[in-house]
């Protein structure tokens, strides 16, 4: 099997790190017990691994075709798409009302990394529908909640998101996409799109379109974009497919990697006008896009852990298996598995202890989100919801960041096999660049990050992270293992000074963001990557106050925790100091802003 | 022009911190005055941008083709590769006495940057036909250097080095190819080697490889091992081509990049044995290519370079040009071109900083070749054989290292249309990826850093070069400039900081070298990668002073210099210390030791 689901780490976190028990006391998850968690992931991970890894490749070397104006997605995609919806896996996390099995995000999140981990290709379609319908249900009326969202969560029917055109990428306020009120009350949408995950494809009946346009006489800029509804079929009141939309695919792009993923230049109104359907309120599109954005660029984030993770596997095995050369001690004449050689070992660890730790922030930050929507309390609904909005440029930015150097990794381990098409860790290695770039770059991350997450709460919020890795150091410091395992002064030195660094950075920010920002977001990416380290760091310094706690029931897993987080600390969160001393240099003009344009 | 050769800061490396000066006065090289080598320098930018750069986009989209054993070329690059010869740039830094130029290794190198920054697949295969020579001048006899080395050297044939088999990548010992003695004093090579760059192509009269092989009863292992001319066509007394010989290409390889270098599985001996030629004496082939690897190696780190000053290049156009979003800083309503934004400066001068200080660093490390092979004084060639030496895995290591990540960057700043592979960013982060693998993966470097040029002797070397630093630190301290240039106190601050680092690490290693040999080789990626920062940083800050004096005479160029350096002394520098954490924890099987092999 190319892709064996990591279940017993998942169930690891999900219980031990991230609370699956008080999960399962709050409203409507009542059925997410351990148990049930656990049949769930083996059943997906069965899926994953039968049906949807072997397809990976074969999508790398057949990519979607496109033949006028319809797209042909890779050969067994249909197929596996069908097995996917009918799996109910499409509605594992919306709402039980409209067809879902309305699991908490905590069990759906470990679901979205597996199918991600084995085929990423194919899972950015099922993900562009959460996107879907996630916006419906947040601002579409009840007709279309209705007519909409029953085919979207079965999965008879696919979504996406238009955004981007040619002049407008990171930058919305450029869109010019427009709409025009029509006597029946709809819209005719007209205007290009570029760059659309899935915008053309067979393997569903019809597919809804969510387009970002701007209607007659609205506000320039990002307060005048509204946010419509565009099927690629027109759907009747009885919800039979009716007339083919005025929506053409001119074309999908020939992309480093992600090849089995169509990326559609979508053509709208040049037949007289796409009907579209105002959703929520006019000149509210980006609002609505930007709720809808923190649930994309989680998800995102699970990309960057599934792939990471994914791509270390198969360099494990190709390390325990390939032989070649002898062990550096001495301890065998013969030539050697080469992960007997220190530095494979270490780039393994590298890889794994970066995969774990991000996971587990990740699964930290989706039980934050469940408690913020059903916790009884609401002032506990708003801190939640606070943990979670800091917490996911985070996960979205460093858990792609690290991604793609796992993945390189994954190649280096490889030697020149690696370089080697049909070996397959090449294909993560392409694959993953594009994780940093989509649903907003790690510098639109760091903005936000600054901007919304940091200054705008006067950094409570990033300060209230800080007590919490307080906690955890004092924790380790009075844990009864803290003066027999080197783990434990290993993390808590190293730990201790990330969290300094963190809280540099930090104050950092606060006083220079109005005076000077120019200096304040030459640190943006700096400051998201310290915090992804320091904060996964602190996860790994939970996982190693549990794993020492449970040792002896099950030495060969807990003690693979505690090396994990041993190694974690001492060759990853040293690093956070480095991006501390580049933040804290940005003053004056000086550091990055030293060289003017031109003088590039 | 999709690539512009940076001739003016190539000569300020050369001329203020290589010393083309001494170079020049050296026996043999009283033609390399500086202007001298402009002209050269020049005359390769034209060469470089107008015929080679063009061709390495369609290279990458037309690979070589393999068709019956015959490899035909990319479109162009016969023709590209007759100018090349034409133009003389084969014999460039080879001797006169057989047809080349003679030119010091100081002079040679930018100009091996040049072609490999215009077009990395055309270039490795002239970078091969070195190999070739060097090797054949080495170790071969008069006749074997009559015969061979001037039509190599004019570029009529090219060469080939024939190491890797199936069995054997970095561990030469499992070699199997075989050559049996014939009654005329050649031999008959049989063998599958794979791997083999130009291996087989169409672009020149002859190949000439040089294969490692067994000859009968020969020891096992390295010592085991000769060294073979086996040339495509057989060359007779006259050296007129012959037969055809026992050789032939199975196939090409399928390669994530550099798709234009035909990646050659050869066959030997099919047909009753391969005629070959015994280079040198027997079982010492192993020590003739390591002596050729020195320069292999060294001419790959400048591969490093020049694909991050490509990828530079592009992105930093792409940023002056691409419009998107507002000032951060409020200083524009309108939407900007992305250079304004910070993170994307900040990027720029990464990629930047690192290419320009890898590039002092190799270029000083050609003129400590060329005194090692040039001084009147036995003692002084010595000692810069020995700082050449100590150099060349730094090279390599940390050059190629940070293309990877310097082209990942590239890719980055094109946001989504880096992705595409139209755009051309994509091409160089494909291409890249091979070269922390071939000529020794990093890890082979950094072994190789850690045994022969570290312990060996001691850490004399090793601790001379923090002695050089010290000289800088003390430079930078007395300067005038210090008080009122921050650039000098960051510089002198972080500097002094990785000088720390750098001495810790090297004390460890000479401490556990032999006690603890897994501790100390788990480090030692991170050796190589601190060690790489340091001397790189060291570069910067010797750049920072030379910039300082000068500056009111050109207040762009040194002022950039200044940014630059200042940029490198924040944001680079301060990681050395992490990388010195990572090698100081790896100790009593801890770190990355502390997880068995079956944990993974």
């Amino acid at each position: 099997m190319s892709y064996n689901t990591p279940v017993k780490d998942m169930m690891f976190v999900m219980t031990e790190l991230a609370g699956l028990e008080q999960i399962s006391t709050l409203p409507g998850c009542a059925d997410a017990t351990f148990d049930t968690a656990r049949t769930i992931l083996e059943e997906g991970a069965k899926f994953c691994g039968d049906v949807l890894a072997p397809l990976n490749v074969t999508g790398d070397r057949n990519p979607a075709v496109w033949n006028d104006g319809e797209v042909t997605a890779s050969p067994g995609f249909k197929k596996a798409f069908r097995q996917f919806v009918e799996g109910g896996w499409q509605g594992l996390m919306h709402p039980s009302e409209y067809g879902g099995q309305g699991l908490p995000k905590l069990i759906a999140a470990p679901c979205l990394e597996m199918v991600k981990a084995a085929n990423l290709s194919f899972a950015t379609c099922p993900s562009l529908t959460d996107g879907a319908i996630e916006a419906i249900l947040l601002a579409g009326s009840d007709d279309q909640k209705r007519r909409y969202l029953p085919k979207l969560i079965a999965g008879e029917w696919t979504g996406t998101m238009n955004l981007t055109e040619p002049q407008a990428g990171s930058d919305l306020s450029m869109l010019r996409a427009r709409a025009q009120p029509h006597d029946d009350g709809t819209y005719r949408v007209f205007g290009t799109k570029i760059f659309i995950s899935w915008g053309e494809h067979d393997m569903a009946d019809n597919i809804v379109h969510l387009v970002l346009a701007r209607l007659p006489n609205a506000p320039e800029g990002v307060k005048g974009i509204s946010l419509f509804i565009v099927p690629k079929f027109l759907v009747s009141e009885d919800g039979s497919l009716g007339a083919r939309n005025d929506v053409r695919c001119l074309s999908i792009e020939h992309k480093l990697g992600l090849k089995a993923s169509p990326t559609a230049t979508l053509q709208f109104g040049d037949d007289g006008g796409a009907t579209g359907y105002l959703v929520g309120e006019p000149h509210r599109g980006l609002e609505y896009m930007f709720v809808m954005m923190n649930a994309a660029r989680f998800a995102v984030g699970l990309q960057g852990i599934a792939i990471a993770e994914r791509a270390y596997q198969k360099a494990a095995a190709y390390a325990k298996e390939r032989v070649q050369g002898r062990a550096v001690d001495g301890s065998s004449d013969q030539p050697v598995p080469i992960i007997r050689h220190p530095d494979v070992k270490r780039m393994l660890a590298t890889m794994r202890s970066l995969t774990e730790s991000a996971r587990a922030l990740a699964y930290v930050a989706a039980s934050h989100d469940d408690l913020a929507h059903r916790h009884s309390d609401q002032s506990e609904r708003a801190r939640h919801r606070s943990i979670y909005e800091y917490l996911v440029p985070i996960v979205k930015g460093w858990s792609t960041e690290l991604a793609v150097e796992v993945a390189s990794l994954g190649v280096q381990v490889h030697g020149g096999m690696g370089f080697i098409e049909e070996t397959g860790a090449a294909q993560y290695y392409r694959d993953a660049r594009i994780l940093p770039i989509y649903e907003g770059t790690t510098a639109i991350q760091a903005n936000d990050l600054i901007g919304r997450k940091t200054v705008r709460d006067g950094g409570e919020m990033a300060r209230s992270m800080l007590a919490g890795v307080d906690r955890t150091l004092a924790e380790l410091h009075a844990h009864a293992a803290f003066r027999r395992n080197p783990a434990f002064g290993a993390m808590h030195l190293h730990l201790a000074a990330g969290r300094t660094a963190m809280e540099s950075a930090i104050e950092f920010i606060l006083g220079h963001f109005r005076s000077d920002p120019n200096a304040t977001f030459a640190g943006g990416v700096p400051y998201l990557k310290l915090s992804g380290i320091v904060l996964c760091g602190w996860q790994m310094a939970r996982a190693l106050l549990v794993a020492a706690d449970r040792e002896t029931s099950d030495p060969s897993f807990y003690g693979a925790k505690m090396a994990m987080a041993h190694f974690f600390a001492t060759h990853i969160l040293p690093q956070a100091a480095a991006f501390e001393a580049a933040i804290v240099s940005a003053r004056h003009g000086e550091g990055v802003l030293g060289l003017a344009e031109e003088g590039f």
